[in-house]
């Protein structure tokens, strides 16, 4: 199996030149060396990513809800029912899901797309359809998750949905999940790729317990024995689902085209983290926007090298967790670009001992 | 010494009405039950606060920002000189330092006001000056930092900027410092309120390092055994500040106005600590911005039962921790007031199991 073209794209790293400039003019502001802690780091990033000193403000912020039911969805391994999916979308496209009113709030906008969801939304846009891979995955304890085939196409389809949203000026994008038992997916591709036991991935950040948590390691345990196939292509179509598809290939085309990326929680780490196993140098240009409570979340993030800007024990998906990060991303810009010198203080004889820096 | 009668009125709860029913609505929302985890409780929180459900947007946020000098700079335990204090406040004035900016970003306003400057500022508008208690306070490894007439006035200085800023509207209130050796005085006030030795409160975390920290903790040692008075108007006495004891009676006055507080760092954290003390209810209506590098504000904080919404290294002050947090307070209000609930979803048969919550 041939990744397709637009995947094998060389990959430009952020700019060394931007993000020296903007570490210089970090220690150069009205504050204590360091002081600003993580935002330091972010601004940094924003400004490699940008490739430029201070960065301007993120101002065309894309969200992308890749949506697809998951086969696995039928062995239990949720508290919802998987008509909840399609039920979902209609919710995205009214404009009241969680993700929804957060970007609304923000100046973001945020799409949907039917990647692989069970039925076919009557009352939907076409456009919401047009890249439809299948109707549902299959389920990973039992069958493949796709076909080979279908495995391209979702990852066509990503990238070129990444294509769509950077031409028309996108200045950040965010990955956006909806589809019940894309957990379960998840977890199945972390501990694949990385080689864990499903007792590492699963866990009750999913707000299942008892004997339904037993239950979905079980089912877990039994994809990860079922694959045959190695490498991320062979994992994605064993133990992922369109809409994962579609997410790697919007990931990896990203940082192709050197757009910034705010990954959201359990379902982009997962995708992240095979899209990196399929363009390493991708990472380079994704930022980790929350702490999900799902473990798998912990492994993918932390074999990429990402940290969380936030963690407030979000599990919703959709993207909101990158949404409650983005303020502090901006922060992040503003502080940077907004910021007095301590020349401006114009205190002749006060620097600070430059043996350490010490908060004022 | 007797209190203040501002200070003496009794303080009213949050409303346990207005909480129950965000409680009630959260839970009938699109997403899986306590999946916005922190963010269900601000939500919930704010509601309590404002005596409403949803709760209105924030749009009057007033940051304070209470400056001083303090004498135990004198005994080198800052990385900067005293004179900083003073330039800063020009920063402030002049809206170039990082809380002016991010309160600008947000649309809050900063106030900053001279309790006890060690210089008056030439150019500085005389209303900066209006509460202005003593020029510098004493050397807390010395001497007490204030007399009891000092502490008072103090105090009422505090209650009456709270009263100023409510009365022209203000929906939230951040208490922001400023000046040199504060987290030395905020660490000494932890120590003896709570009885902690002065090796708990210090840390590598302001940024002193090595021999400097040392002698920081030795300093701090030394003012917790020379103390004699007891009780918290004593420790504010004997180890506080001009900007200490304003900023106490700011957040007790705040309380019985019923106005809520978003606490920044440290030193909000160590002064909403003693304030507790004079008034225990008054902590109902304080809400912990970010969690600061110092630690003596994790003691402060455990103590008051209160949990930083953000966690992001910052070791800034100015109120620039509670500024970063502000916008996930923002996006609790909008998520509570914004999201559709489960009937809109129109599902007819896809209730979740109700024995366990499940993220969709």
């Amino acid at each position: 199996m041939n990744l397709p073209s637009v995947l094998t794209q060389p990959i430009s790293p952020r700019s060394v030149v931007a993000e020296t400039a903007a570490r210089e003019r970090l220690d150069s502001l009205v504050k204590p060396l360091g002081s600003l802690g993580r935002l330091e780091d972010i601004a940094a990033w924003l400004c490699g990513a940008q490739g430029r000193c201070p960065a301007v403000p993120i101002e065309r912020v894309r969200v992308v809800v890749f949506a697809g039911d998951h086969g696995v969805a039928d062995e239990g391994v949720s508290a919802y029912p998987r008509e909840v999916t399609a039920a979902m979308v209609a919710a995205f496209l009214g404009g009241f899901a969680g993700v929804s009113v957060l970007a609304h709030s923000q100046g973001a906008r945020v799409r949907v797309l039917d990647l692989g969801v069970r039925v076919d939304l009557p009352d939907a846009p076409a456009d919401v359809r047009r890249y439809k891979v299948r109707h549902g995955s299959g389920d990973i304890s039992r069958q493949d998750a796709l076909t080979p085939a279908e495995t391209l196409a979702g990852l066509e389809a990503g990238a070129a949905i990444a294509d769509e949203e950077i031409d028309g000026g996108a200045d950040l994008l965010v990955p956006g999940d909806m589809g019940i038992g894309n957990t379960t997916v998840a977890a199945a591709l972390v501990a694949a790729t990385l080689g864990l036991p499903a007792d590492d991935v699963v866990g009750s950040g999913t707000g299942v317990s008892g004997l339904a948590l037993v239950h979905k390691r079980a089912v877990i345990d039994l994809a990860l024995s079922r694959r045959r196939a190695d490498g991320p292509l062979g994992v994605l179509n064993a133990l992922g689902s369109a809409d994962a598809a579609a997410t790697v290939g919007f990931l990896i085309r990203a940082a192709a085209r050197s757009t910034p990326v705010l990954l959201d929680g359990v379902f982009s780490g997962a995708c992240a983290l095979v899209a990196s196993r399929i363009a390493p140098a991708a990472a380079d240009w994704w930022l980790a926007g929350h702490r999900s409570t799902e473990p798998s979340q912990r492994h993918a993030l932390a074999a990429l090298g990402l940290e969380p800007v936030v963690d407030v024990g979000m599990r919703l998906g959709e993207g909101s967790g990158a949404m409650v990060a983005l303020p502090i991303v901006r922060a992040a810009q503003t502080l940077l670009a907004g910021m007095g010198t301590l020349q401006d203080l114009n205190l002749a004889n006060a620097d600070a001992d430059t043996h350490s820096s010490g908060r004022m």
